[in-house]
């Protein structure tokens, strides 16, 4: 591999210069090898933030991070593999009843997730409120498990894109998180070398995502098609709506009781449509379309199956009760009329200080804490009504989760709507 | 002092806010006792030197740098006080006959001065290559050689400024040194920590120099004397050109032994010129004008024994011989004609290579190495004439300090002039 000076390619990016191949090579291998310091990374991750890069430099920085690690193989699986990834929002529990959805129909779901900072939870921090999961699995459990039973969820092997893991945890103490082009690349880098054949993007919008605009998901959604589409995955994004909460609850116990719900034929008519939508998405991308309908394995119990021996596989209990929190505290409806907007990111930093999230990696985080919905966005509310309740262990976490949601609950006169359709665009 | 957010400080920067007074006192306070990583500071230098700071900011940050440390406190020497700083070219030794001169004529210089980096010299490594001289000088030590001598040449105390110590070192390997408000607070938070009364900035201009074009060095120039006068520090800056390089060499004992024909009343006439210049600025700065002239100290050899007196009494032996180059190179004129130019950037280069600079802080420097000058920019030169010597221990470092002065020669047919006045502007 050529050697380049660190300095000299901080350089070229800080004064607006398009970093060549072999420069990228040189500097994601060095970092992850420890030639290259955190505090010149730091310092080319804000360069690039604020000049950009382009298609060629975004490509490459996601095949040199895949080239950090080791790349995974599921053709041992024997049946399609499809995967999803979101963005992020408040509420987004859809993996869970996903995963059992399209495995039940037939393609295998390799779902490696992550856990949550700040305001959007953790796909692996909510099954963690089952007594029993565990999140880590060693390759070979997770390609047995995939051949048995179809659908795993679990923490990324240390192998998996090493890169990526050490430039995540510095982009996020230093302020170089959000950049197109490094968020493009991080997801990607991670779905690529996790070796699924098809991958459908749930990129969110609106105040309780990353993404608070139609346009930077956009872009962003194009790119991930573009870097997936160059590695051969057959990749979609749907854009989809994060203004208000997905489903009724926004916690982990709590979301984990709601995917029940929804596995079991009921729950909340977003959360189900958004996983109907995209299962659909996913076996359409794995090439098995039509055989069998998402609808059909939630009504016939089929997903549930499927769920009760995932779950078990990796030592869940699925008959286990789950955590509720000891102490709750209502918000009533101000006044009558039609609740027309309950803010996500309000709703999100709620649950977050009500325990369900964390500040650092290393925090713990409450089972049970999170907040409950009464009333979604279209529905006629009374005065005095709950709209929303919350729950927690510790009372003394309510002021500051009634204080975030100051302003969070929006009521008009009868007869208003909000406009607000759940899948807003498709690309790829 | 008021906390902050090490990752909200870093966005105001990047997202172009302006960093609050109490934001940059925390930061740098922070930084200094390393509760902000070193990763962090580099994403926050490079968010400044992208987006910028504006008079408020810097003169705050320039405040905390010097809030980080001790002042120095010269009253006690007796006479006011001034200095000069130069940002630095290559063949500038003007630092060495300059405070003989300023003192002979009165005025006392406590000139804390730096080491080399890159192409151009360092002050500290030119006065080294004196037989059993040091750089390091305790405080009260500083003190009694002004009062006792009136001028001092020697490294900083630990106690000045140590968040600029750091923050240098930091910016040196992340690509983020030529940023104008990063520059400007460095230079200006040392010097009014030092505690003179009066100061003449040097701001140099050319290939040679780190500001290649008069407007980047015009304002530079204006924020250092606005910072020196907002400080109470009488500020006064030149911009210099730096095209070609001072006098007739480039290295340390080479520069030493130019200084010393100075002081004997000879030397280059440009080298002379620009002492006079600064020492009369200086002495106009401190209030001092007109009682005795710098050409005069020059002449009649009190500059000369202030000088000997300087380093005897930081136990160098101003008779001792200085060190010689082992092997020479010359670099013949290729035609006959005027020599209209000799870029100072590439003999910096070539001197570097052979030695007398460093790649490395921890480098040690060769006190023999560097460029002899025989024809300035103006003179007429025969086809075959010796133009360059280059010296060096090890005749191994020749080639590629001949390939760096590739195409640094120009000889014009007889009759071109090369139109470089040597002070190029006044600030102040």
């Amino acid at each position: 591999m050529t050697e380049f000076d660190a300095v000299d390619v901080i350089r070229t990016k800080r004064d607006g210069g398009s970093l060549s191949g072999d420069q990228i090579d040189w500097v994601i291998d060095a970092y992850t090898r420890g030639a290259v310091a955190d505090e010149q990374m730091s310092a080319l991750l804000m360069a690039i933030l604020l000049r950009g890069m382009n298609v060629d430099e975004i490509a490459r920085w996601t095949q040199a991070m895949i080239a950090s690690g080791e790349r995974l193989d599921f053709a041992g699986v024997g049946r399609p593999t499809a995967d999803k990834h979101s963005t992020g929002g408040v509420g987004d529990k859809i993996t869970l009843p996903l995963a059992s959805v399209v495995a039940a129909c037939g393609v295998a779901v390799p779902q490696l997730s992550g856990r949550g900072l700040g305001h959007t939870g953790g796909t692996l921090d909510k099954l963690e409120s089952i007594p029993g999961w565990r999140a880590s699995l060693a390759y070979d459990e997770i390609v047995n498990q995939l051949r048995d039973v179809g659908a795993v969820i679990c923490a990324p092997t240390d192998t998996l894109a090493p890169a990526d893991r050490k430039l995540y945890a510095l982009r996020d103490v230093t302020g170089t998180v959000e950049s197109i082009p490094l968020i493009a690349s991080s997801i990607m880098s991670k779905k690529i070398a996790e070796g699924t054949q098809a991958l459908v993007l749930d990129v969110k919008v609106g105040s309780g995502a990353f993404m608070k605009n139609v346009d930077d998901a956009r872009e962003l959604a194009a790119t991930m098609v573009e870097l997936g589409a160059a590695a051969g995955v057959r990749t979609v994004a749907l854009l989809t709506n994060m203004a208000s909460p997905l489903g009724r609850t926004a916690g982990n116990a709590l979301e984990v009781r709601e995917s029940l719900e929804v596995l079991a034929g009921g729950g909340p008519s977003d959360v189900v449509e958004l996983t109907v939508t995209l299962a659909r998405e996913m076996l359409a991308a794995a090439g098995v379309e039509g055989d069998i309908d998402p609808t059909d394995v939630l009504k016939d119990g089929t997903a549930m199956d499927v769920w009760r021996r995932m779950i078990r596989s990796q030592g869940g209990d699925p008959d286990a009760p789950l955590p509720r929190a000891r102490e709750t505290h209502d918000i009533l409806a101000p006044t009558e009329g039609v609740l027309v907007e309950l803010d996500a990111y309000q709703v999100g930093v709620a649950a977050w200080r009500l325990g369900a999230g964390r500040s650092r990696k290393e925090d713990p985080v409450s089972a049970a804490a999170g907040v409950e919905l009464h009333a979604k966005p279209g529905a006629h509310v009374r005065a005095g009504q709950p709209v929303l309740t919350l729950h927690a262990d510790d009372p003394g976490r309510f002021p500051r989760a009634v204080e975030a949601l100051k302003g969070a609950i929006t009521i008009a006169p009868a007869g208003a709507r909000p406009d607000q359709p759940l899948v807003i665009d498709r690309l790829g």
